[in-house]
């Protein structure tokens, strides 16, 4: 039998598909960047290269940064049996063609949750507590400058403050927590259908399974912060102090954040996002961040992304004090990009049928249609 | 009996001593800055004021951007009983000459343990994970120019590194409560002599009395992760992944942190400050960066702050990714400054025997000599 083809259109680290590469199991076609590709933000392979090589693959390696659509799939031909990216966002995939074809994907969730999660709160700390604007005064050289009094700087605590999440999966989980020894007064929850909260339920595994807290729970039945379901996407809007949007871009998600909701925001609070650009709808936080609607916005992802000029509105001097916008790397740990990397790896062989160091494994994370 | 006088000699929130003024009880004598003040740095009384007000005074309400020698204490005369500084140092204020006239000092320590613990947490976060650096490439709109591959911008995370502290007072214990959830290998701590850690141990009770590690700590006899004395400076220098510097300034910490220090790091190592800026030897530690010797540093403090310059080292363009530099902002949260504000009022009426809303108190943070 000759050998399953693997074909890596994006660039990865090296140490994902080498090893089964060099023991001769698979025949690997890796694209690879020359000089000109690395100046480009989009660093795969360019379309003619990706026709002609995924001819007979039966696995495809990609990350978001390449479209993987029907066409890609036909080239392909009937041989391709799995589709495995190295993230957990999959809107670089035609999903409804994979299925019609009958080809798995293999993302990577989970693994890069405790990454995500911190810098949501890095996020968060940092507008809150502002810090950019501390970072930059010192940049200039105007420290000696400003006025020191004793409320120069000053931002609120997450202590005693109502934490809201607008998804509930393992990320927001593990940033949950990450809060509890903040202490905030209430974490509220809105997920995409009504799901109260309940300790048993496997959906809140992520926070079950924590050692700290399943002490805590055994002992007195509670978390040491409640943590509750807020269905109404107003009321949550209404009720909290900081929001974490991490939940993933969908019909019904995008535009999700509007001029209703911002309006219906508190003054004092703030809005953090580190699931999908478009779930906020931009234009309206310009406007609610220029009318103090809000008090401020972290910000990993945006729409338009990476197409973010100077000139865009969110970069206004005006806005220094008020939006710190990162540039999508929230996942970006070593950690969590090397499991990562394993994970596609083991879901493109998992789906082979592909032993790597022991006996052959199930993809350990296959996207369920 | 005539009012004691309260004189306050530096800007402080209005709500600190208005009650009192207002219910009659004191006589009190406010600085106020006018609009040419507010452009210095050091929002303070002039000296001459100062001289002239505080003649007679029972009181002196102050922060760190007064200083208070013996000539002010001499121009108060025999009348003064207390300083009260709104701030955990007190170098501003002449200790010894204090302790000669047996005028008590009140201070505000504790107060303030979450918000710069947080703050040491951000910039550790910042530095590991690359944030000014993405948020400078942002700013610039220069997003879509950088090349992104799995690896871009990849940072260590905090789970599985060993952190270290110099210093584990309130402050670094606060810092370890939240620090468990994101599961180190192990802390270790050295404080000026030898303290083996000891759960019963009144010194370590801001863990003690987290009830979240109370509970773990009863049901297995031990912490999450394990908490460790490591005596040794250079021992500590080699073992640690992060270490947190959050110690007060005296002769045996000024420049501890030196060429030997820094060059027993770990090269992935990262340094915060958020102590003193004279415990590192700032020439020592551009050394230390620009060589590579460590990885990165997040400093709230700086020898020789505010003057810092455009062309300070630590701020030269190869010095972008490696370090950040924050204006002394680390307690400042609104509920942190209240709530220091207040102490300083109840250690100064403390001291003189008043009562503001119940019966007389003692002061609530008095510094023993």
């Amino acid at each position: 039998m000759s050998k399953p083809i693997v074909v890596q259109i994006c660039w990865m680290p090296e140490e994902i598909t080498q090893r089964l590469a060099d023991a001769g199991t698979i025949e690997l076609r890796r694209w690879s960047a020359d000089e000109e590709d690395k100046k480009e933000h989009t660093l795969s392979a360019p379309r003619e290269w990706l026709l002609e090589h995924v001819r007979g693959a039966h696995a495809l390696l990609c990350t978001p940064v390449c479209k993987v659509d029907e066409d890609i799939m036909e080239a392909a031909g009937s041989s391709l049996k799995v589709i495995s990216t190295m993230s957990v966002g999959f809107e670089h995939i035609d999903v409804d063609a994979a299925k019609k074809r009958g080809i798995r994907i293999g993302y990577t969730p989970d693994v890069l949750s405790n990454a995500v999660a911190d810098l949501s709160l890095v996020l968060c700390l940092n507008v809150m507590r502002h810090v950019m604007e501390s970072y930059t005064v010192v940049k200039q050289g105007n420290w000696h400058n400003v006025p020191w009094t004793p409320m120069t700087y000053t931002g609120p605590a997450l202590e005693g403050k109502v934490v809201g999440f607008i998804g509930f999966g393992s990320i927001a989980q593990a940033l949950v927590r990450k809060l509890m020894a903040f202490r905030p007064a209430q974490i509220l929850y809105r997920t995409s259908s009504s799901r109260p909260f309940d300790w048993h339920d496997k959906y809140f595994r992520h926070l079950a399974q924590d050692d700290l807290l399943q002490c805590y729970y055994q002992q007195h039945q509670r978390l040491p912060v409640p943590v509750d379901n807020e269905p109404d996407l107003q009321a949550l809007a209404q009720k909290c102090d900081v929001i974490f949007i991490i939940a993933n871009l969908t019909p019904s998600t995008k535009h999700m954040i509007n001029t209703s909701f911002l309006q219906t925001m508190k003054k004092s609070a703030y809005l953090i996002n580190v699931g999908r650009g478009p779930i906020i709808d931009t234009e309206a936080l310009v406007e609610a961040l220029r009318e103090n609607w809000i008090a401020g916005a972290g910000l990993d992802v945006v729409e338009g992304e990476p197409f973010v000029s100077k000139g865009h509105p969110l970069l206004a001097p005006d806005m220094l004090d008020k939006v710190m916008l990162l540039s999508h790397i929230a996942s970006a740990t070593i950690e969590s990009r090397r499991g990562m990397a394993k994970w596609t790896a083991q879901n493109a062989f998992g789906a082979l049928g592909l032993r790597d160091d022991g006996p052959p494994e199930e993809m350990p994370s296959e996207l369920k249609f």
